[in-house]
């Protein structure tokens, strides 16, 4: 790892350089367990006291940061101490994911059509009628389904399995083992108890900048297609249903589900474990605590729910309190009741 | 995509054609969001309004619809809208799967019988002493393992794992990612505070016309089988642990989980994100609400329930609406506890 | 299947024989579903009454067992006839697994270093700089990243994806689909509404006598590693995140969510579907019963806790009675205050 220095980072942010300029770092770590001479930063100015018994010899700070005693630590002040550091961790930290080519034991359709610079992983099959972006990474054993089509510079890591008309934007990130287009769970009951399957022709539409993590399932439409917008965030391990639509910039985390038919807002972001009913619509900004089950529309965008079913976050908070004494409860209305029943012999 | 007439649509289905019986259609739809000129259903006579409304061409609707006022579009009386247009799709539009043959880059051993018609994708492995019924469809990247046995017709989708000596029945679909016959989750614990494994030596035994969801997982038994019975419909991201039996026509919906040894009964309704502990039976035609733990057995059959733990369905609802008010009902505890205090000291 | 001899087992355990020595079994099976002839255990004394109407031929019993009437069977008293048992399965049972070398599908970069008796079946994929320990058992379609190393005698089912950089211990079992060393869920929020991807540049480092489940989801620290210590169990479907770390010997159940930067103590043990929120540190011991939410620190080691949020297990059940009974709590108190205003009435 070349050393980067001090100079080179404050004229990249445009920032002010507070102490030592002289200084360089091969190294990152975070605040409270950093690496001696080492880039490190804070994000919030209330853990200030880091500042000072830190070992980073490199500091990035917010720019309304000012200083209550001495620091042996080099400042850079920037507008955005954590965005700056994570986009100094992509240029000059990220060194993985160079690769380039078709392997010899990966298998492509003749009548896919690949951009520039892709890389087509070993025993990854793409099927017939695809088109693949330019410099789109296919890691190992992935399956890109018949008539797929992936954007420009989206990595798909191994063990991947796309169905077929599934359409991805640019600049996305799957994690290993998502399942894309899978059927949707649509089965019409009979009068012997039997199901019969109702086949799901429509597709799924991924746009640009999404982020899919780990053994995600996302199935595709009956009819029509199952939308993740624009830098929608997705963590491992959730389930998004037949013809579910959601937000542009919405984050979700693990192991939640989203029913069939769900249109989940904008900006949205929702806990891990949180369960939704089919077809209802979630407003713009709606936050969501972990383990919550939402069974109705939420209409009023940007508030914060949680419960199973939800209340308004603080209506849920109150109510907890109360029901984790309910014991005690009962015991005083029964007390007020041989009370009531002592006033009401006396009274006689 | 070739077009269909109106008269052969209601000749299959032993219809009725109400309007222009000379129209034909090469689309389908849903009738809220119907392509003009396509065919679309009407399930429930309650959204009626739709057939006045709606784009499509021709519309299936149960015998008993009787019209209120007039439509442009051509009327099919069936029996059961829904089932028939599921089965046009599938007769009509469901092109996809027309795959047949072992491909190049495929692993099947010498050892294994294979029926006709079969397809084994690229990079798929099938073990020694298997046996693949005929026209059994495996898409490139699974893995079957020794001395497995697939019934005829099945669809096995990429990327499925499928471990040693379990049956599976025929005409099931398994979707991307499903793991079947991993080891049950089985530890005694030691002493020393450590853990013996205990071997998992059954296996797993699925049913015919089962459906299982992509990344679902379903345990091997300990000793004998697990078991998944004809007809069983499974969502994505469930699991399914050591010595589960699920009764025939039993649906679950994603992220489930039935610990070990659970006995499900038939016909069961079983929700999102729903939880069984170890040992338990559930009666036949029982549904569960999404979210809810059952940590009990259910004896009667094909009732309603919610809740963790489960409640039934009218005692939960009533119940919720109590809890949702508990800090008001507290208040009231203790406004009517200062009455009786003040009615205490005027008595005295 | 050969025989073997009462006799034997009888030394190898150093068991005390009751009844007929010169029995053998080729079979074993539950003492409550026995194969005639068989072997089996009684792990319980409590379930003495099998003892006496069980099939079984042999049976494995605690040495404590003190026989209240006389039985056909052979009983074998031990230590702990259920480890005993387990390791009868594991000597003379477990016959799977005895694969060894490199097919000739499989792919392994030469700059990887292997050790003797490896097994790499077709179409796994061994990437640069990693290092295989002997007898180390990879099944088909896994992939295996860049510099990751893994110990001897550990066994890697179909169609696991280990990320770059990963460390795995000796003697552990991870299942078929399983993802380790995907990115953490970190995204920097920016003023647009979008995310700014933090790059996720730590790795995943798994000690000894680990299993992982099928399915399961392990991610890379954001720096540092996600730590699972030795003799941990992890079942199918979980999601750990970045930088968590789990102490020895714990064992989680399926679907549980352990969010970033969470400690979870040693011997601890986890029901399904629970949720931890993200930093906080469980202590040593502690047991969580099935679907709970875990919000804040457990500071006291070896207390048993379920609810969401958690409460003690005696709290919790005491605190769900009343629950269940709210709307006749409510229904009490209206009745009360009726009755206090009929007392007001006749007090004035």
């Amino acid at each position: 790892m070349k050393s980067i220095s001090v100079r080179e980072i404050a004229k990249f942010f445009n920032g002010e350089i507070v102490g030592d300029d002289s200084r360089s770092f091969a190294l990152v770590s975070k605040i409270d367990q950093a690496i001696p001479g080492s880039l490190s930063f804070l994000a919030n100015n209330k853990y200030e006291d880091h500042l000072y018994s830190s070992a980073a010899g490199i500091i990035l700070v917010s720019r309304t940061m000012e200083l209550k005693k001495e620091t042996d630590a080099t400042l850079v002040k920037v507008d955005d101490p954590y965005s700056a550091f994570c986009e100094i961790l992509n240029k000059y930290f990220n060194t993985y994911s160079e690769k380039k080519g078709i392997e010899d034991k990966a298998y492509i359709d003749k009548s896919t059509i690949c951009g520039k610079d892709v890389y087509l992983g070993s025993f990854s099959y793409v099927s017939a009628n695809c088109k693949i972006g330019e410099r789109v990474k296919i890691y190992p054993n992935s399956f890109i389904g018949e008539g797929t089509v992936i954007g420009a510079d989206t990595v798909i890591y191994s063990g991947v399995k796309i169905y077929h008309d599934i359409k991805i934007g640019s600049q996305c990130i799957i994690h290993s083992g998502c399942v894309i287009g899978s059927d949707g769970f649509g089965h019409a009951p009979q009068r012997d108890g039997s199901y019969l399957k109702i086949p799901q022709l429509g597709n799924v539409v991924i746009g640009d900048h999404v982020e899919i993590g780990a053994n995600t399932t996302i199935d595709r439409a009956t009819l029509g297609s199952t939308v993740i917008g624009n830098g929608v965030k997705l963590d491992n391990l959730i389930q998004v249903a037949h013809n579910v639509e959601i937000g542009e910039n919405t984050v979700i985390a693990a192991l939640a589900g989203v029913s069939g038919s769900v249109k989940l807002g904008k900006n949205c972001v929702i806990g891990g474990q949180v369960g939704f009913v089919g077809h209802i619509a979630i407003a713009d900004g709606t936050q969501i605590g972990a383990q919550s089950g939402i069974s109705k529309n939420v209409d009023e965008p940007g508030k914060q729910w949680i419960g199973s079913p939800i209340m308004p976050l603080q209506d849920a908070f109150r109510t907890q309190v109360v029901y984790r004494k309910l014991p005690a409860l009962k015991a005083k209305v029964e007390e007020l009741e041989k009370q009531i029943n002592e006033l009401q012999r006396n009274g006689q």
